[in-house]
């Protein structure tokens, strides 16, 4: 695995809680801005591949490892890297960033659906697209 | 105007803030809570309204006024009251209490949208059901 | 272990995405919920925890597997059920339900912190009350 | 009044809902965005405010009209201009676009409180540094 694309944004007030960090939920949602970055580095927006291709990347497992809190505007950068690519089911792994500290790490499982809700298999061209990136 | 709806439900971890209250733009979803249920009380799903009937309500002006804050695990309690009912417009003002003490109050006024985004006007039969609470 | 609290609520259009079911991130602030209710099931508010006691219970892991989507209005429960109480890690597991439907499973592991960020042990009597429900 | 910040920033699939648009709450987290960064603009972070000073800037009134829906992945510029800066009250306005078309409008107030809650007056150097950019 080799290329990683890194998202860059500040934590929002909205984003912490009563503890003065983050909350932790909002980690899988910076997750997603890294995996969106990483679509658009590997030459496509995801908008498109559901707006043209009627495909879909749901998730099936989310994890997240919690290691030094985030907090209010902090600079965070989300590394995210492709590590799994098949037809049906692609992997996405995260480490979330403050300068050199490790704030957290995570990994997504997509499965790729139809509007029906039913497995169906990644159109190639954005197979190979994402591919690239490895 | 006469009938209210009246939701209730405690204010969660995730809405919090580091300021150790409810983050301002958590009421426009509690808003969302009472109109949800006033639509139920009224005997409909919004939920159906879309599906059935593609007929959407957008958002196209909300308000609130905050007086005093809601914090964790406090239980809410959302007046909701329909202020106006017509063929494209509809208002819903409320009331965001914790016992007798008023925590806000807000407004909101929506459209009436097809799947395509154009004005249309609300379909009769959902139209008299909210009509009914008046 | 033994037993299990409930949460009961319903799926709130906010926690809706251009899929039309939930977005995954809102199963982790649904599991805050269900921990939250067995705190109370067990007779004290975690409010208190922190309030009194200046302990946090920070989330040091968190898992997600989504089988079903969730979507607008469903009714949702969440089974949470404590899975480890010892006096510096606390860990619940959580079965999210429509109906009969298992909608996803999920894990969360948490440390004690004090004020400061740093770990400490649960106070005895917090940590009796939680006990009390295995 | 002078000076205004742009903020920029895509909209997340998390802040889509099931009509396919942004959810009209977080059109209230944009404004934030970009009231944090017309302060870091002024030469101070918000976080500095509270931290250093103990003054925070609760708000007592969000007013947003919709204009155009904002959609996954729009790049969203947000201007925010400070339209008043008294030693108490504080207040935004925002125009927030794609491109050259106005999605939505909006304005919060906010009050100047201690960490007790109650209403104080904003330390004269914040003060002058906010009202450098009018």
């Amino acid at each position: 695995m080799g290329v990683v694309c890194e998202s860059r944004f500040r934590v929002r007030y909205a984003e912490t809680d009563q503890m003065g960090m983050a909350y932790y939920a909002n980690y899988l949602i910076w997750m997603e801005v890294g995996r969106s970055d990483l679509c658009r580095q590997c030459g496509f927006s995801y908008r498109d591949l559901e707006r043209e291709e009627q495909a879909f990347l749901t998730v099936a497992e989310a994890t997240c490892r919690y290691l030094s809190p985030a907090r209010y505007d902090d600079e965070v950068v989300v590394e995210t890297e492709l590590s799994r690519a098949k037809s049906r089911v692609v992997e996405f792994t995260y480490l979330i960033k403050r300068g050199d500290t490790l704030l957290a790490e995570g990994k997504t499982i997509h499965v790729v659906i139809g509007p029906d809700g039913r497995p169906r298999s990644m159109p190639e061209r954005y197979l190979n697209l994402l591919r690239s990136t490895q």
